[in-house]
């Protein structure tokens, strides 16, 4: 209904916002204030520090000029890293999430010369739009679009050719795409060195028999069946209550580094503080001395907690982390079925001790079941009850609805200007305001369903957000935008009319979409780098919240690569793309415009932003594989429907072989690829033993083992003495203060295990703090 | 359209015939001639040998007027034999096979005696069926069905209450049943002594590597990956060419015991034969002499031939059984996967030796997809086309549309006997006519399909049957019944129109279901315990055919319990129960009475008739339990459907908590008892292991695995050998002829593993001889 116009005002406002976003980026970044804000992985792997200049001024503000001329320069630089160079710097998901913007302009750039090249002239060329009705008012964009053909015409063979070729491109590219990360994740797996995760299992559902802890039958039980691989296990506490004593202590030790390092800068004073309500009142005591005993006190607390907590039978979960002596005998045990009752003795393969997801662990195994079917009829209900309120807001957003609701708008909403603003900007930006709350809830849903790998729980959440984008974003756009002309006919067509009644709707919903990847995709990229957010929460932290260093990584936390979210959202812009091949082509170069410039915008972010919180070396594939597939096998049944109205009848039963053939192709690839993805070969664990066995024939196992699957409350406790240890270390080669990332970035280790560990120590306390 | 009437009728056609099936199996049953027919089971147990009577008459008839008067006495016989019985005579499949029968009256008696006695009163006490448009002819059933009901009426209440009273009771039963048969598995499993396929795994899509044969490859790769558990391996070969010649030398084996019989018979006169085309011209020869050259001579080509065989690389197939040290390390290769590429060392746990089907070890494994793809295409265009030719007959056993295709029949057709008859009988007759070729056609494609193992190939068969039954037998009857007066409406129908439509014919078409249930189940479970056919066959056999003990034993084939066909058609039953249980309690009665007759007639069968060539311990009880569960689904969408039309709109949203709860519990029982029939649990394997190595700490377990998955083409030869001094020796015991079967009841071994091993030998020779 927008017409060329509309979409023009659209486009640039957009592309002003998304220039205004990157200028403000380029201006910003380059600010030794917000240094922690837009490098901070630097800073996490240690080749950062502190800000370089010396000058007072200068650590705050760049003075320099010539950094101001050259401020696009992040894009050349985003792409200098190599892919092997990125795996090792961010890991295999990073990288394979970068492919998948390279998948979508190797499917796109020569699908959108050859629908532009082939299809404009033929849609254009032809007949008129007299054959629809007149009061679906049709704008200019339809002229290009298959729309513009006349019924029966001759040249809808070209469209079902291209069809044909675009699924055959497509399928081709899925196919080496899905082999090279196949093959990345398997040689990435291979080329690991001992890891904990390879030799352990995590054993749920353990079953409590009277007069046993629950250590004791684990231990039992893989003795008696894995007599040969068993080598020790590491049961799970239910550390609750000891978490909140962890917690306290945490604050009392930031409150005494702040009075000691206020101590050091003036030694003259000796801080004091008064005991009451917040410092308000009461009794005047030196602060050092007083956090100092309370810390002492809650030190024998938590020493009690602790042995309580690991002494009592009580507090020990029916789970337990069990450690192989082979990574065969580890593989084996994940894969097979332990006990006659499948409902007992539940083994997997164990995530990394990082990607755990603590506090569900302790779910009891029976509503596991109860939650599952709680959120999926949640989930059901969301995702199609959702689409009241946005069919609501879209019609307010149609400006006749607008004009009726609020006639006292008229005016304002007659002028040029802003008519075309609000039909270009409007509905999109109702929809993204919608979708912004979404993953979170989403991501909370997945929780509550009880996966104890983060990295699991994400995939979760993401595939809800598909679905939710698919029905509401895509199906709910399409069919409420044309409800308020179409409701009544649409709810009582027959099941094979749906697909023709979205068919013949989706060259009409070009526009939309048009303005929807204008606003998501390009302005909310440019978005995306900015980082406004976090940039402000950054500093406001800093100048509010900040006492100590400690304090100060922790406000710089970069977070990771937003999966939940991120994924669906590409895996729309790839059915959009899909979908519209052959309808509207026009509606490709904007598409393509947003895999570039996304490409560039999660480049720059990776190699300098995130830091990803687990390593699940691209599990998330098969979802990607099998979503594009899914769009394939959409486009087909609505181009199907869409030329059934044409009354092309010659040409459609050509169609019916292409559903099939992709079906085929989905299943062929599941069946080859995807269990690299979900099992673990025997052949690959054993080569790895035998390797490890010649290279050091004496290894204490048992030892690398000990304690890497222990709760981290409890090791963040040790970590947390040797960390205050450092900090004073540091203090003295640095007195002047902002000095480097305590922990974090201390003595670079050259094992790569410890540094892992050490990493996996930082998100541990951050994610322990997040979700109390 | 049937009146009560002619639904009497046809009860007494069909309980008439039912009894004359039963009336001439009772005096067929007791003549010594057929004794092979009607108790072959007790043949290759053992335990009868040759007819009981000396007097020459008395061989053949049966001259005791007592044992005619107690003709019916098969009865109480069938049902005095316990469960734990049946397990040891018949197999865990022929027991859990009669217990799906007594599922079927568990759960139909206490449904049919609440559905009388509530229902019909409430059915037929309201209001008239002036709602259906005249055009309808409605029966007398009619008034006893949900049609009597007045739209918007209270009453649906009932309806509805009642739906929800069967299905939970249902699901009760179906979930007691599920655990009793699940732990009758294990239990089985457990309580078996050592069996081969209990160390032996087999291997599919063996890679070949240039310079290496498949046995070393395949030696190579477990010694590696399973250097503690391997034990040994045996290689498949592709023995096509050898069987030719097997097969020969049979032949020639059968003539020479011919006429050696016949030269011990009349000594004075030695055979002599024509060795021209059928013995018709040619020099004459001495027929022994003849015969046993003959057969030297062939195995001397046989050695070469096998020689070739063995110790031809080209010959040995990519499969290989591989057999391990325990069953543990079985049970690990099982449920593992080996190698990187998904596709290669594909190993799953070998069937037993006899239910393998060995052709199709020689399907390569790329065919494989594509055969299960083509078969699947073929299969939904039997499901769904096949409902054509059904229609058209169907259409003619509409007597209106007879009278109008053929006129000059309407003399005959409009006398009222007739009418009944043919109103009564013919649809039934017509559909069952169809079906009778059907089974068989799917076996053959579920053969092409390349399962290994018999069992499971009639799984897949059995559950293409009842995707057949469901489509043409139900709903096409359904629907295609009533198609001539609505087909047009029907085409032009929404989504959720189609379980109205459907609905509402469903009570029409009660009539035909009864009448099918009386063709098909009363008339046709009493054909099948005459078995008209086999005593055919037999007898013509013995007539024609049989020369010598091994072809009599051969002739004798008592089969297997025909899993494909029956499996199908008790779900059918189910399904039509559960449906008109709410609908048209009328047809419960009927349903009752086949389980109860088809209860008798298989327990008499499993007892005294089949033998069961494969035991896969009750695998196929998952897909009975969740056909169950479809027909619960579909009866209460059916339900939704019909009262949906009725206008019961208040009552009608109660009905959509079911199919949700239904579905929650098919997961439910899916989770906690389904693996028991695919999994191995790793404990119960390391229980067993132990126990045998306690109780023989010095076994062999090479020598006991040795060529236990050999090719039984290379083994039969072997047998043969001894058969034929197995036979002679029988000769001069009973030199009158008529022996007692010669290898299968000789000496009854006391250890099963050997009684088994000639169990299979039967099967395979049998096995061979019907596919070549």
């Amino acid at each position: 209904m927008a017409t060329l116009e509309d979409i023009g005002v659209s486009a640039f406002i957009n592309i002003a916002s998304a220039f205004a976003f990157l200028l403000a980026f380029a201006l910003l970044r380059i600010q030794p204030l917000n240094d922690r804000v837009y490098f901070p992985k630097w800073y996490i792997t240690g080749s950062r520090t502190s800000p370089r200049s010396r000058n007072f001024v200068g650590k705050f503000v760049n003075l320099r000029v010539t950094t101001y001329l050259t401020f696009l320069n992040w894009m050349p630089q985003a792409l200098k890293m190599s892919e092997a160079e990125i795996i090792s710097h961010a890991g295999v998901d990073s990288a394979v999430f970068l492919r998948i913007y390279t998948l979508g302009l190797k499917i796109f750039v020569p699908i959108t010369v050859v629908a532009l090249l082939i299809l404009i002239p033929v849609n254009v060329s032809d007949g008129t739009l007299s054959f629809l009705k007149r009061d679906l008012v049709t704008s200019n964009i339809d002229k290009l679009s298959i729309s513009n053909v006349r019924p029966q015409s001759i040249r809808f063979f070209v469209h079902i050719g291209l069809e044909y070729l675009f699924t055959l491109w497509t399928c081709f590219l899925l196919f080496k795409e899905y082999d090279i990360v196949a093959s990345m994740r398997l040689r990435f797996l291979a080329s690991q060195r001992r890891r904990v995760e390879q030799f352990t299992v995590v054993v749920q559902n353990v079953p409590r028999s009277s007069g046993k802890s629950v250590s004791d039958s684990v231990e039992h039980f893989f003795k008696t069946n894995h007599p040969e691989h068993y080598l020790c296990h590491q049961a799970v506490y239910n550390a609750n209550k000891y978490a909140v004593i962890v917690r306290r202590r945490h604050r009392l030790q930031n409150w005494l580094d702040y009075y000691q390092l206020k101590f050091e800068r003036h030694p003259e004073k000796r801080p004091t503080s008064k005991i009451g309500f917040c410092g308000l009142w009461g009794e005047r005591v030196d602060s050092i001395d007083y956090y100092k005993e309370q810390i002492k006190i809650l030190d024998k607390r938590m020493a009690v907690e602790r042995e309580k907590v690991i002494n009592d039978p009580k507090s020990i979960l029916p789970v337990a982390f069990v450690s192989f002596n082979s990574r065969w005998g580890a593989a084996v045990c994940a894969q097979t079925q332990q006990s006659k009752n499948p409902t007992l003795w539940l083994t997997n393969w164990a995530p990394e001790p990082r990607d755990i997801f603590w506090k569900n662990l302790a779910i009891p195994f029976v509503s596991l079941t109860i939650r599952k079917l709680v959120i999926s009829l949640l989930v059901f209900a969301l995702v199609f009850f959702y689409m009241i309120p946005i069919a609501f807001v879209q019609s307010l957003a149609n400006l006749e609805g607008l004009e009726r609701v609020a006639p006292f708008l008229r005016p304002v909403i007659e002028l040029k200007f802003i008519k075309s603003f609000l039909q270009g900007f409007l509905p999109g930006l109702a929809l993204k305001m919608f979708l912004y709350i979404l993953p979170t809830v989403l991501v909370i849903m997945s929780k509550i369903e009880g996966y104890i790998a983060i990295s699991t729980l994400e995939r979760r959440a993401a595939a809800k957000y598909y679905y939710f984008m698919l029905v509401n974003v895509f199906l709910g756009s399409i069919i409420t935008g044309t409800a308020f002309q179409q409701l009544h006919s649409f709810m009582h067509q027959s099941a094979t009319q749906i697909p023709r009644t979205i068919g013949v709707s989706i060259p009409m919903k070009a526009t939309f979409f048009i303005t929807y990847i204008m606003v998501d995709g390009w302005a909310g990229i440019a978005a995306e780098i900015l980082r406004l957010k976090p940039l402000i929460i950054y500093h406001l932290k800093n100048m509010f919240l900040v006492k100590t260093d400690r304090d100060r990584e922790r406000a710089m936390d970069p977070g990771s690569v937003d999966f939940p979210e991120t994924l669906p959202t590409l895996q729309l812009y790839f059915l959009l793309g899909i979908v519209y091949a052959v309808v509207t082509p026009i509606l490709l170069p904007f598409i393509l415009v947003f895999f570039a410039l996304a490409y560039l915008v999660y480049r720059h972010q990776i190699i300098n932003v995130y830091n990803q919180r687990y390593e699940s070396v691209a599990a998330f594939w098969p979802h990607v594989h099998s979503r594009i597939i899914a769009a394939l096998l959409i486009s087909q049944l609505l181009l199907l429907g869409l030329l059934s109205t044409k009354e092309a009848a010659n040409s459609t039963p050509l169609l019916v072989v292409l559903p099939v053939f992709t079906l085929v192709f989905h299943k062929y690839c599941k069946h080859r690829f995807e269990p690299a993805f979900r099992k673990h070969p025997l052949e690959e664990a054993m080569a790895k033993d035998l390797a490890e066995r010649e290279e050091e024939p004496n290894l204490n196992l048992k030892a690398y083992l000990a304690d890497a699957y222990l709760h981290p409350i409890f090791r963040s406790f040790a970590a947390e003495e040797e960390e205050v240890v450092q900090v004073r270390a540091d203090k003295h080669q640095d007195p002047v203060g902002s000095p480097s990332g305590s922990e974090l970035s201390s003595p670079s280790p050259p094992h790569h295990a410890y540094r892992y560990e050490v990493n996996t120590q930082h998100y541990y306390s951050y994610h322990y703090e997040a979700e109390p």
